[in-house]
């Protein structure tokens, strides 16, 4: 980057607001994902002003902006696969106003998920989605891939609670998107059109969410299975109900595995299990729902039935449920477990047949994959094991990731039901919002003219998946 | 409209498809605001397909199209302002698939309301933004204006119930957006950006809408106030507990004085009094949930609480919130209530003070303003009773309709919570939405190149807002 604009921008950050050190600029070019590629500058503005300033210049000067939330993202969305400038917003990490009697908070783009929600708990609030990486993730980086987790069964995405926000458009122009009311009807909803667009259409730098009340009471019923067929009938049957549980984890036989090696026998071994939560205003609701749990669990051939409301138990089964990506990686020597069809999302009552043909694809291609997720909205993950330094084993990784998302598509699914496009996806979410791209593109030109923000993303993808891999694996980089 | 256009119509739809007679022009010229004129064409399609051909026509001869539902709408939305053809989707009105394992229901943008409901109910679900308008209203239009109602305040409003619609682009192009999985995180949210869009993005031939269970039990509890900053007071206080109602429907002193008038008393008379509503899956859950209401009205010095478990008790309180719209119009005789600031938004707390300004607005220009609505999430109806022939009253009746939707926007506002903006709105959302506009005219120019999507409206509109007036007051037409 040429001096004169690195001159520009310590004008509007200081020196301490900004990085060209060779060591940050690889650490930035990373995230969860498989991808990597360095940026020529890493800012960490402090204002909405100080992003609008550099996206003017970034603008004239048409240098690539990719707005970085933690890291956690698991599909190469902050990855700056153009170079330009990593736009990181951890150092915009407050929470601004929590508005009790309005129902909403405003936050920075850069707070962390958890956090936030240990500023909401003393009011009676909370914001449900539960990604797994809620000890890390930043609200910046939900919005932006509209994310969420275990809880988006009955409690929705991050779509859902996003009121406003406040965006910076790549010509720098500062924007104030949505309300901070319960409601508005007025014209375009740009506040929702934000969620999901990736850093492609804008910086998020504010973000107004809607407040909802936790629940008081909650309990949990770890359910064993002889197949994972079965499990997954048990999911689709509940929700026929119909009953909606706070969550609905399911786990296959080695992901089980993987999770006890790991961490001393958290879960019962079985072929598949479920662990569902029931939660309410009293424990009358919630033991109700247990029952319910109970009953459907017994007519789908659950092998045993457990329920709980002691919290060392439940923690003991959310923890392993929640550690079985790092388990996974520790299965098997030498092997590592990769995001790649990590996140689709099939109607429920084709969670059964999705998780079949999986298993089939796995055996097809002669790779370990595992099977787990959120099986309740349907949201499947895979992760695969694979040696990542070795090409032929990527090489049949990637034929089974086709499949698994055409499988996908093909049952009415979608390649991404929490995660994003990024890089990983975008061909097949091409694939899949086929129909949608004449309008993805025309809005994508209309904000972004110069094609400056997040370039090369998402319907812009020109690259197999493994084009600019993380990994030393010269065949594919 | 040329001869040669209207018979491609007619080959594209029969002769049973379509109107050019004066009688259905008039007719089709009226939604339910203040506004009329007369389209040159009114085509009744049966299919996607149909709108498709239709829009190639329309787009080719550059003939402006406007999207209708039931006409139920208040602010002008559906009225043919550039003539045209008037696109009624009332024969496009199936439930197509109810997918009760998957959480979603596919339906046609005519099915009404109430008929979705009744279709819904017998699986133990419910659509539930509840419109005023329920008995009439069509769900495209309830897409396009992003309505909603009595239960917003807990379920929140149409967008936050779009998983997916199929829309026909300005150009004829069919786009199926979003998904039919309860979860998505690709890309653009192209369907919640046509939630609220008002027909000006492109023609909602289907929608997927995400079903939720309906509560089992429900009570309400109605309370009477010496004044109304009281009993937005008690509203604001609930919210904070927190403890967030079903439906919460404040009605002052005019509404309350019209609904007793027209109806015999169905409500006690006094200055002021809130309707709630808690419910759940438990008798328990619901009677906790009053009597922290109880407790709270209480605290906020309510004369009169009278919790109510029976149905036709209930029955009759929420007919006469419903029926104040029309009660207001046999208050005076020789008035008319007209929707002008019909439904503006304010953050809770800001109720007290918003129904206070409003009263000094009524004063200051010597109008009859009914106050009542949806207080529970801030959103605030004001009728406005007028001669509407006498053009001194509609000039008196604007001013304060001015006044009005700048103190809600200075406290925090929004012109619009459930309407939409239309014509009624468009000046003052031009001012709520400025930091909007370069935005929503990049977005409108992408997706309708050639203007021809309800043209006029919204961003677009040039006029007063007694422009186009359906009533014989010539000074302002």
């Amino acid at each position: 980057m040429e001096q004169r604009i690195i001159d520009s921008i310590e004008k509007i950050v200081g020196k301490e607001g900004y990085s060209t050190k060779p060591a940050d600029l690889y650490t930035y070019g990373f995230d969860a994902s498989i991808f990597h590629n360095s940026p020529e500058i890493v800012i960490q503005p402090r204002t909405t002003e100080q992003v609008s300033e550099i996206m003017k210049i970034a603008n004239r000067e048409r240098i690539p902006v990719v707005p970085r939330g933690a890291g956690t993202g698991l599909c190469g969305s902050a990855v700056p696969i153009k170079g330009g400038i990593v736009m990181a917003m951890q150092r915009m990490n407050k929470v601004k106003k929590i508005s009790v009697a309005d129902l909403w908070v405003d936050v920075e783009p850069g707070i962390n998920y958890n956090d936030l929600n240990d500023a909401l708990a003393p009011h009676g609030f909370f914001f449900p989605p539960a990604p797994g990486s809620a000890e890390a993730c930043q609200l910046g980086g939900m919005v932006a891939l509209n994310a969420s987790g275990m809880r988006a069964v009955k409690y929705g995405a991050t779509r859902d609670y996003v009121l406003g926000l406040t965006y910076v458009k790549a010509d720098g122009e500062i924007v104030r998107a949505g309300t901070r009311t319960i409601k508005d009807s007025s014209g375009y909803q740009l506040a929702r059109l934000m969620c999901g667009s990736e850093g492609t259409l804008g910086i998020i730098t504010e973000i107004t969410l809607k407040l909802t009340t936790k629940p008081k009471k909650s309990a949990y019923c770890l359910c064993t299975f002889n197949s994972i067929h079965d499990a997954g009938n048990c999911i689709a049957k509940l929700i026929a109900k119909p009953m909606i549980p706070a969550s609905c984890e399911l786990m296959d036989s080695i992901s089980i595995k993987a999770v006890n090696k790991a961490r001393g026998n958290p879960v019962p071994d079985c072929e598949a299990l479920c662990i569902f939560e029931a939660d309410g205003e009293t424990d009358e609701v919630v033991n109700r729902d247990l029952k319910i749990i109970e009953e459907i669990a017994t007519e789908a051939g659950a092998v045993t039935i457990t329920p709980s409301h002691d919290q060392k138990q439940i923690d003991a089964w959310t923890d392993a449920r929640k550690s079985i990506m790092a388990a996974l990686s520790a299965l098997k020597p030498g092997y590592s477990s990769v995001s790649l069809a990590d996140d689709m999302g099939v109607p429920i009552s084709n969670v059964p047949e999705a998780v079949k043909s999986f298993q089939e694809i796995a055996d097809k291609y002669r790779v370990t994959i595992a099977t787990y997720g959120h099986a309740g909205d349907g949201n499947l993950h895979t992760k695969i094991l694979i040696n990542p330094t070795d090409a032929d084993e990527w090489d049949r990784a990637v034929k089974a990731t086709d499949e698994i998302f055409d499988v996908c598509i093909d049952l009415g699914g979608t390649v991404t039901g929490e995660h994003g496009v990024g890089i990983a996806k975008a061909p097949k979410y091409m694939r899949e919002r086929a129909s949608e791209l004449s309008s993805i593109i025309a809005i994508k030109k209309a904000m972004d003219p110069n094609n400056i923000l997040n370039p090369g993303k998402l319907e812009q993808w020109e690259g197999s998946i493994l084009t600019g891999l993380r990994y030393p694996c010269e065949e594919y980089m």
